[in-house]
């Protein structure tokens, strides 16, 4: 039995997306984990803070580095329920981050397109975690918005 | 006679990447313009913030639409004293930034080599304005850490 594992983290991740959706906000949600434990939670505020800065990863990173005290992530896992776009994607290579999960792929903006080489090498990737589940908030999101 | 030109602007961001020299931090400043004005300003702050995020350029963006109430910036110039990295052009992608304006290229880390669309189509975009003053404070800053 291994009850923490990446689908349990990516619950908690997703818990933060649907935050992010009942505020009106592209659901987005991350959680910054060290030694099997959550150490940062965020979810995407764009809109409220109006600051395209402001996705979930962003804030995750610069929440679980000050916890830490250290700017570096390379003993961390970030779960994130979409695939980081070019500026997060940076900002994870930036923390040297130790792992990084993901669920729904973005074609659109992925970092996988259009900054491939983003990631620290050393960063393990992990993809398509609960992928429908987060794929199907997005579609959603977008949906109630045409 | 145009008193208020790339270089005027350019020097503001420079006076900044001298502020970040003198705490320790990587040199780097940024400047946004509006209208002919300087409506943010700011410079690398990664080691006094422990934190990856705090470039220049990711202040200024955030620090701008703050002043503006808006999460975009297509009526905004952004001078940076080097070239962005893939994070930072992703946020001014996000932010569909009016003017990119950089001063010295960086070839290991620089947006165009990692992620050559990153920023939005519309972004005009000007490099090497006081290329020589940029790139020597970045090089003496790294030689004195030898």
């Amino acid at each position: 039995m291994e009850p923490f594992d990446d689908n349990y983290f990516m619950k908690k991740a997703f818990q933060e997306a649907k935050l992010a959706y009942e505020k009106g906000e592209v659901p987005v949600g991350a959680v910054v984990v060290a030694q099997n434990r959550i150490i940062a939670r965020a979810h995407n505020l764009t809109e409220m803070l109006t600051d395209v800065t402001a996705h979930a990863e962003m804030q995750a990173i610069t929440s679980a580095a000050n916890l830490l005290g250290g700017k570096y992530l390379n003993e961390c896992s970030l779960y994130v329920t979409l695939e980081p776009c070019v500026m997060c994607a940076g900002a994870i290579g930036w923390s040297q981050l130790g792992k990084l999960v993901y669920g729904a792929s973005d074609s659109k903006r992925g970092f996988s397109k259009f900054a491939p080489k983003a990631l620290h090498p050393k960063t393990e990737l992990v993809k398509g975690v609960m992928e429908e589940d987060c794929a199907d908030l997005m579609t959603a999101f977008f949906q109630e918005r045409r």
